[in-house]
């Protein structure tokens, strides 16, 4: 892992789509176009939106695409596949398109955020990969940025490594926490592969490797003067740790003229220990110390703790932004959407299912956003087909897809196409954002949703609405299929 | 990671630990003997026990521990480390001691699951991915054998790769999930890496890539007769599904004089669709064909089903074991236990918390798992002194730390130490089981537990006692630190 490239995932495939790659492959499907969506059915924590992230290590899977000689021998030996499938795989590469919502993106249920168009065996072979890093990445940015609103602008530190689960969870854990709003984290190498800010001061073991909790903390200021964050519940935090940690700023930093410092809590009622905290610097002239709690916190803990008029500088938050604990799972999923025939027409596809919920919308698709002029805030979400196109100098009238009476017409709007070229015939023509950049970008997009979508106990349902077309489409398909 | 050695993840540590690191190295502590004990406080899901997981990745861990020249420049950017500590990291090795209770025992909270020797730089490095792989595998494993159990002898495949929290979470969580007892995964790589039996047969696409759903079958039939399992309900389970199931198991099976087949469901009510699709299969006389469901199962939902009378020989468990949804953090933790003074003296140490279960057992200590000889069954895990023995030829009284009237003495009884050496002196000095030695152990030693400790509601405290000694010394310094 010290350098993203050497990482060839290919065979962290789910095995069923080997076994349907070699029956395309016998069956004269192997070059059949298909298309699939990746979309998913319902916000984690019953959130009015969800961010999209994980792009950016799709690209790198794709690009990275091959079977080596062992993995095609530990496929012979499962004797299930045949020789010229093997030969097929050894030559394996990505030639199709791919288009996708770029990271950042706030998004919506049912709504397609990639789409993948190639043929059988190479669009069925991606989809536990993609849907692994879209679902991970987005579970972890969207509660990052809860987490972050709650803050309510104070800063927000991802602390959860030891918590995540596998390494990668810790690592693109970090990486999604940072798109949503994090300042940085705890976890080194996010720092190093991906440029997440990383820092970190004391352990409670520093403290007591020491002879005395006065002694460990004017050796960390001697050595780190200009970083001496100390941690101060390891015994007792109102009655030995803060004033150790006054008389360590006092002996060490006062001289050396340095103002700024902090003092962290891990434990305890942090609502009166921070007001208490806070009252005991001030006296003592540390006005400029800041305060940093941790303690298995999230967006409702933070919420109540700055209702309570606690004294907090910083938030580093755990395990329960790395595991997204409260809701671990984005239910993303990859559904067949349409195949084109031998002549190249699309034939839309569709998944019934007895839940109406899990029904797909069929065909090769288009999502807008519609942006109100007057406000800059987001109306709706518009999906058509692939060659339908808005034009947002006319009227433009939608309507729920189920409740077909509910319309509304929209006048002075700007329509954004949300999806991107990323590959097209396997080559990547994506210019990659920086990580900042995605950062910014999702702070904006997120600024362009009206509070009551943005509310956590809630929210207002935002629209995602199908062109007539589409809508009539599906409907014909649920019609015959059913 | 088409090797399981070609990851370099020394740098996945907390920033605080080079911190630190560096702040002993510049102080004079670089040689200063720590021990470290990781340990978790209560078990997931309020079960009665965890199972360990995740000490075979350590190990790798461990073994491939050194610092690039990268790392070594991108930690000279930060500009807060001297030199000196840097070409010490240069030249890094783990070269302490390493005990740990071997992965797929049984564990309850508070003793030790691995115990560290080793100088505090060393010590200190280490402590996040040794944390995050024991985590995150003993999760997985418990939340998997708790599945396991709910399924009363069915197989338990495990499906939830698309779900996972990042790539590790997937390939480690299927090891884990095997571990627990589940008879295999859909995940590729993990059967590839590390002897996961993977398996697989079609998704949806499959059916509807097809002119039919009939035509779909048959080809799939045709192609692995050995190995049919059909998923029946793209479009309607009773309806279509099962009835051209059965008609390509007739036609294309039947003459080949093949009895062995399944199907699958993925959705709707299982409960009532299995019991209608046995008779159908039945009535066919199709009654070796197997019924395979899957659709974020669980334990409850598993235990459930079969309360309902469903027909099911073989559950698919996705996103809730790959996630362990319904609680999914594992809490250990890294707490200092005792430092050597300069004669090689071991000073105990603990950790205060205003939180009374967040105080650490302090001292360098054994673990001793106490079983009945009448029933074969655990009575009691012991923690004591690491110069202490137990005699079991003698009697030996037990008491509870906190309510210490509590005793019981235990006769006639086997005392099995249960924490190993891994590392002595940097070396590995343990013969790493393979992983169905692993999975076969777990499942022996699950069943040395009363079945008072398994059960899923409000489960019997299993007893982690101390002995006189070690709780004296925990006594006195709770009294001298507070």
């Amino acid at each position: 892992m010290t350098s993203k490239n050497e990482l060839n995932l290919t065979m962290l495939c789910d095995f069923y789509e080997l076994t349907m790659g070699n029956g395309y492959f016998n069956y004269g499907y192997k070059d059949r176009i298909t298309y699939f969506d990746v979309f998913f059915r319902s916000v984690p924590d019953k959130g009015g939106f969800a961010i999209a992230a994980g792009l950016e290590q799709v690209i790198d899977y794709i690009e990275n695409l091959h079977f080596s000689a062992e993995d095609i021998d530990y496929l012979r030996s499962r004797q299930l596949f045949s020789e010229e499938f093997l030969e097929y795989l050894a030559d394996f590469r990505f030639t199709g398109d791919i288009y996708a919502i770029p990271e950042g993106t706030p998004i919506f249920p049912r709504e397609p955020i990639l789409t993948v168009r190639a043929p059988a065996i190479q669009a069925q072979l991606i989809e536990t990969f993609l849907l692994l890093s879209i679902n991970h990445q987005s579970l972890i940015a969207t509660k990052s940025n809860r987490i972050v609103r709650a803050a309510k602008g104070r800063t927000v530190l991802e602390f959860g490594s030891r918590r995540a689960q596998g390494a990668t969870g810790a690592v693109l854990g970090a990486r999604a926490a940072y798109i949503g709003g994090c300042a940085g984290t705890a976890c080194t190498i996010s720092d190093q592969l991906y440029g997440v800010r990383a820092g970190g001061t004391m352990a409670h073991a520093w403290v007591q490797m020491f002879d005395s909790q006065y002694e460990a903390f004017k050796t960390y200021c001697e050595m780190y003067p200009n970083n001496a964050t100390l941690l101060v519940d390891t015994y007792n935090t109102l009655k030995s740790g803060i004033p150790d940690a006054i008389r360590a700023f006092n002996d060490v930093l006062k001289p050396m003229g340095i103002k700024k410092c902090g003092i962290r809590l891990d434990s305890g009622d942090l609502a009166y220990l921070t007001r208490q905290a806070r009252k005991m610097l001030d006296n003592a002239g540390w006005t400029e110390c800041t305060i940093t709690v941790s303690n298995a916190l999230d967006e409702y803990l933070i919420d109540d703790l700055l209702d309570q008029g606690a004294c907090i500088d910083c938030f580093g938050v755990g395990e329960r932004l790395i595991t997204a604990r409260s809701e671990p799972v984005f239910g993303g999923v990859y559904k067949l959407a349409a195949v084109e025939d031998d002549h190249g027409n699309i034939i839309p596809k569709i998944k019934i299912s007895e839940n109406v919920a899990k029904i797909t919308n069929p065909h090769f698709k288009k999502v807008y956003r519609l942006f109100d002029n007057a406000t800059g805030k987001a109306e709706a979400d518009y999906l058509c087909l692939y060659n339908e196109f808005v034009d947002d100098s006319q009227p433009l009238t939608i309507f729920d897809p189920d409740i077909t009476w509910k319309e509304k017409t929209l006048t002075d709007f700007t329509a954004k196409e949300l999806m991107v070229p990323i590959f097209l015939n396997g080559e990547l023509v994506y210019e990659k954002p920086t990580l900042a950049e995605i950062k910014e970008y999702c702070a904006q997009q997120v600024d362009t949703l009206w509070d009551e979508v943005k509310r956590f106990d809630n929210p207002h349902n935002y629209y995602v609405d199908l062109s007539y077309d589409l809508w009539s489409i599906r409907r014909k398909l649920l019609k015959s299929n059913s």
